[in-house]
């Protein structure tokens, strides 16, 4: 992805977001013996990440957008982003959720004003129901993780990290289709080459650390997570080409550690975040970082803790 | 209070705390109407702003605090604060904690290292033990609210601001003995006249709110709340004297406000606070704050929610 994609990103977006704070995790440092920091997306707009490639992909084809309105398939997050973008920008949405999705994902979607059409509970429900819609109703199509803006809006969480870091660290975020993991790696592989940078996947999806392990993308089939954030069964042909030659390594973390992780940001650090928000806190916690400074991307917040907790 | 004391209490604490972010609050300003602003003190180490007048306080006479140890009374964060400065200082610490403190709050003080007295529930029964403590053992004593470092320490919070608001805002504390408000008072009242300064309590414990509308302070005697950090059932002798002179108004929330505003914090704005911490906000939620924009200071996040929300 060209770097002038990446600082137009950050020039489009910024009249709508601020930059989200890297905070020093005290309790987390203690506990680990890293020297953790925490980049707080959960703080953003609907509670996730997702804000910036929705805004992003808006304003790109903004004029267009309004003409005809647009339409994404999401496992939630990026639902209630593009839902909260299109209202800010006057643009009609519809947004595919599937029937797995959490409830407190989709009401929150459908309160921001969206039209949320219903679709099966596989990975590729979302994308056939999403191509017929696209096909019927000539609606933009914004892509949760494999497209140039998309992977550019995330980038921009990147480029904060180069004004609010001071030097080399590892730097671990969650991984879904790798949008993210694509983003921040192409804003700091060049810029900041002492940078570790390590994506997180449920072990339950490993779709990410397999395609590359395999060497092409590997679609994981059927399976069930805690983090209901991280379902993308395959990584996007984008992603996992940047993932290939900018990131440094996948880590694992199981369904324990992740709950775990969601516990010690609550009761420890005083964050809500939610299960597939806290995955870069699970593998800092698990021990499966490398480096004597950690920054965890919290991707997201949208989880009813009681729920979880029961 | 002088502003060197001001000044010299921030260049004390600097090697020891970072300043707390300011972050926008999208949700509770979508809901309120008010440009709205969190000031995040429940991500110090210990989960409150108390660690401000902890370091203070220590470093201030530390020879003497590391031959004589150190001996404090508080409803539970000064308690976590004063046992983590102490820790970090190698300094022996004793704390006075009444039967009625949070059982969440004591494990916390004792998981630091400090020594826990226990005292009956009434306000009163924490000075009578802590005043007999420190006649027997000759350790510095560290008032939680009423003495110039301590107010000096709170007073960063406010310092702190200056750096991080662009003009004149509505600015709203938690108030229990007055502390915080007071020093916010000082750091605030002539740098920036524009600024509205309004302390908030639990309707439930008006002590401040009583004692100014009675041009002396009130002793509100027995109460309870949900909010078991705001305990102080009168003010203190210099935060009186300070509130009165510099603060413009105090508002009052009923137990309800104050759980919607914790509950409120959590799902929609991704962040633990604790009863007491959450009272500014529940302030702004019920429409009781004057003014466009306002700050409100998270004073704390220690709680477990599960147990709030059974």
């Amino acid at each position: 992805v060209d770097p002038t994609l990446l600082r137009e990103a950050r020039e489009r977006i910024a009249p709508y977001l601020s930059p989200t704070p890297l905070v020093d995790a005290h309790a987390l440092s203690r506990r680990t013996g890293v020297r953790a920091r925490l980049k707080l997306e959960s703080l953003q707009p609907t509670g996730s990440f997702k804000v910036r490639p929705a805004f992003n992909g808006l304003l790109s084809r903004l004029p267009e957008a309004q003409a005809r309105g647009v339409l994404c398939s999401s496992s939630g997050n990026f639902a209630q982003a593009v839902a909260f973008a299109a209202r800010e920008l006057g643009v009609s949405a519809t947004i595919v959720m599937s029937s797995a999705t959490s409830k407190f994902k989709v009401e929150r979607t459908r309160a921001l004003g969206a039209e949320v059409v219903s679709c099966g509970p596989r990975f590729e429900d979302r994308w056939e129901t999403t191509r017929r819609l696209q096909e019927e109703t000539g609606r933009l199509l914004l892509h949760p993780f494999d497209s140039p803006e998309t992977v550019a809006g995330d980038a921009t969480i990147g480029l904060e990290l180069l004004d609010q870091l001071p030097g080399g660290v590892t730097v671990a975020v969650p991984v879904s289709g790798g949008g993210m993991l694509a983003g921040v790696a192409c804003a700091l592989r060049a810029a900041r080459p002492g940078c570790r940078i390590i994506g997180v996947q449920p072990r339950a999806n490993a779709s990410m650390a397999r395609s590359l392990a395999a060497g092409e993308r590997v679609n994981v089939g059927a399976f069930t997570t805690v983090a209901d954030a991280l379902v993308a069964a395959m990584p996007g042909e984008l992603t996992f080409s940047l993932a290939r030659k900018l990131v440094d390594d996948l880590v694992l973390v199981d369904e324990e550690e992740i709950l775990a992780a969601v516990r010690f940001l609550a009761e420890e650090q005083k964050l809500v975040a939610e299960p597939g928000g806290a995955v870069a806190v699970a593998a800092l916690l698990a021990g499966r970082l490398p480096g004597r400074e950690a920054v965890c991307v919290i991707s997201g917040g949208n989880v009813r803790l009681g729920e979880l907790f029961r």
